[in-house]
């Protein structure tokens, strides 16, 4: 079965995933940041329960977990795949983890709230992301009694999710806007329709390898189908932001920037070790160069796999074990090398 | 016939090639600076006259030809490698030159004296560049007066050449110097021994590709033996100091050494457009790695002639035509990226 970012998705050049969370907290449990350790185990049990449920109903195969009977390494992993939070990842208290075969659905257990439902799938489709976080949703409800209110809505233990429980976003590729320096003013900009841009995979609004995240901001006054409306209206205008912005670019330098992208293809090739941060910038250029059609492969490549693929802990999962940088360094260059395809 | 930078050469990690040049004057004319039209053709065609003379008697071809009649194109790529002095190649007289086939022998006509014989052979060899200088001295002794003073020695134009009329010079690579920012003390250094330093392919002192020329500035008070053997001291010695450098950094980064040797590589594969003085670096680490048994080709591969050949001059002489920086840049990553060998 393939991964969701293994698989070719709409608007991929801009959009890289789509992602739905829903925050749910079961009414017979006190809120997580509360609950007592006995009581955090026989939570984890219950959620945990509903697996063999969600294998049956759901059209996937689901798996499930404590997160302390996981390495560091596989935690990291998760977290750099967005399975996990780094919040759940850290938590000492007994937390848990669903997980489907194909890591489009996790649901964290004991997280900020009871469960955290998050579907995620390739490129700009919010719906498809949102409908799968609700049939799981919808199936956890038969068994698991959700605390409801009529006024507020789903009742969650940090009152910025309260309502729809609901955070939706996308992760966005903008290699463009960057280079012109317009991230800052786009944050401005979007802040005033509900909606934050954050720099992923790097701390705070810093970005590695030009991906953000959009996400909503509201979850209380608006239904689910309005948040995922205007989030979408937003991600569009930003993605046909960035989309003139490289038409705009390759008007002006298109000799310059092919240049970049086949040196770039050149060091990430026969480079013998290479920072994360440095395989970021490279593969970032890689993308922008395979999505204007200024370089080509011999066979399918997901760069963005190959992104996931060099981060810290993914990296060390391939290898099996925990090394230090400098060995890591070198790792990258050679999974790099081995994985990057020839050109035609 | 391989040309003298197609041959592998001694201690050619370092030293490059080995030059002898001697200036000499015939009696008969006015020195050059004085010297008026009509006698620069007198003087052109009777020292070309010896031409026939040198094939008999040399174990070479060789061409005789007016710098007027070159093209553009022509004179910058000899003097990219060194067969015409910018000084000649830019005079408005007549002037004149005679090639032998592998460029080893150049003798040039009218240019601040009334004839330079040069040789110059790879590596560190200045022996035999004096012996071939020395032997087309004779040569061209038996058909030319040379104007001889019994205590002066050779008479020229400028008085810093009289005596032996003898310049003697290595093009020295020193990569590991240069990084450790160590060529100014050594400029200061060697200038104390009647020796001078400068950058090369480069203005002044500055550098392109680490390659610089070590030559002797007195020609007067010693004799050709005494400054070959005080040349050549001075360039072991510079030879060691390089050497001992590049031990000492592969001893500190060779990691690192390594990463940017391939990198190196990876960029001059596919860079689309390159400058020549970002070609000369790159070119430059690749020497060095290939020096150090860092990287290996899977066949022979002269760095130094691909030094030369992205030399504009040479580029457009390789082209054949005269085209601007923009195209030049992009043909000479074409350039580099065929004949640039596969690693083992």
């Amino acid at each position: 079965m393939l991964k969701w970012y293994e698989e070719t998705v709409p608007d991929g050049d801009v959009v890289i995933s789509s992602r739905v969370r829903l925050a749910r907290n079961l009414e017979n449990y006190k809120f997580s940041p509360l609950l007592e350790e006995q009581d955090a185990k026989k939570l984890v049990e219950e959620v945990k329960s509903i697996t063999p449920i969600l294998s049956e109903q759901d059209n996937r195969k689901y798996y499930a977990c404590n997160i302390q009977s996981l390495s560091d390494i596989d935690k990291t992993a998760m977290v750099e795949r967005h399975i996990l939070s780094p919040l759940l990842a850290e938590k000492e208290q007994t937390t848990g983890l669903i997980l489907s075969e194909d890591e489009t659905v996790s649901i964290m257990i004991n997280e900020e709230d009871h469960i955290r439902i998050q579907a995620i799938v390739g490129g700009m489709n919010l719906e498809k992301a949102y409908e799968i976080a609700n049939r799981i949703d919808d199936i956890a409800y038969e068994k698991l009694k959700f605390a409801y209110d009529e006024k507020y809505g789903y009742m969650t233990s940090c009152p910025t999710n309260t309502g729809t429980g609901m955070r939706a976003s996308c992760m966005v590729f903008l290699p463009a806007l960057s280079a012109a320096r317009m991230i800052q003013k786009l944050f401005e900009e979007v802040g005033r329709y509900d909606v934050t841009i954050r720099g992923i995979y790097g701390e705070g609004t810093r970005s590695l390898g030009n991906i953000y995240q959009i996400s909503n901001q509201k979850t209380l006054g608006n239904s689910e189908q309005e948040i995922i409306e205007n989030l979408k209206r937003i991600v569009y205008q930003v993605m046909q932001q960035e989309r003139k912005r490289r038409e705009y670019m390759l008007s002006l330098n298109s000799d310059e920037i092919e240049d970049q992208v086949y040196r770039a293809y050149g060091i990430l090739k026969y480079a013998k070790q290479i920072t994360s941060e440095d395989a970021m910038m490279y593969l970032s250029q890689l993308k922008f160069g395979a999505d204007c059609g200024l370089i080509k492969f011999n066979r399918e490549f997901n760069i963005h796999k190959m992104m996931m693929g060099v981060q810290p802990g993914s990296l060390q999962w391939t290898l099996g074990k925990s090394v230090g940088s400098a060995i890591r360094d070198k790792a990258r260059a050679e999974y790099i090398s081995k994985e990057l395809p020839d050109l035609i």
